[in-house]
């Protein structure tokens, strides 16, 4: 991993519809023991679930983290979901990490991207 | 508003599906003047829309911005997608404050949320 890898450039791109976007949003705890490592575990842990597409992070000093997660379909979602040592930390983040959080899952039925240096693409299905 | 609008104590919670959310991740660029008058403008506007059901915000510092919008159906979208002040809030948002950003617009088909002070609720469709 380069040393940029916590700053990206770019959004995760449109990708060509149907898709899924698991939508992670949350309020942390004072206590973070164990988390970043555990968060950059589960980086590297979806990487290999077929059909990852990609995820976004962004996180408010102090406010709300949003997590996007985008896969090429529900199986592929599905795999992640049950995954042991997912599902291990999601536990432990539940009695721990998280105040609260709030999990959307949902089927991507259009998406668009932009950037500065060429001309808006876009797609559209349904 | 409160001072505390900025924080909030917790993220848009579940609804029951199906619901839409808009996920719209952007970088910026560094001329940012009259985006966050126009921001405001718009969180106000979007909430005169039927069918609007929240939005949930965060922005890493030099890094990814990650805004999501929850909407009861596609018409309550449909109906924000063609705001004439947004549409030309969008406009502007090309020609000067965004690097790049994606739009996925998706029908949400689970959900299920935490909060630490109460036992974990969840629904479920389809």
């Amino acid at each position: 991993m380069s040393d940029h890898s916590k700053l990206p450039v770019a959004p995760v791109g449109a990708h060509e519809p149907p898709y899924y976007v698991a939508v992670f949003t949350s309020v942390r705890t004072q206590d973070q023991s164990g988390y970043s490592e555990t968060d950059a575990r589960m980086e590297e842990l979806v990487k290999d679930v077929p059909g990852f597409l990609g995820m976004d992070h962004a996180r408010t000093p102090g406010g709300l983290s949003i997590t996007v997660g985008y896969f090429r379909d529900a199986d592929s979602l599905t795999e992640w979901r049950r995954n042991a040592e997912h599902r291990a930390a999601q536990k432990r983040g539940r009695a721990e990490w998280y105040e609260s959080y709030t999990l959307h899952v949902a089927k991507v039925e259009r998406s668009h991207g932009f950037t500065r240096e060429q001309a808006p693409q876009g797609t559209t299905a349904g």
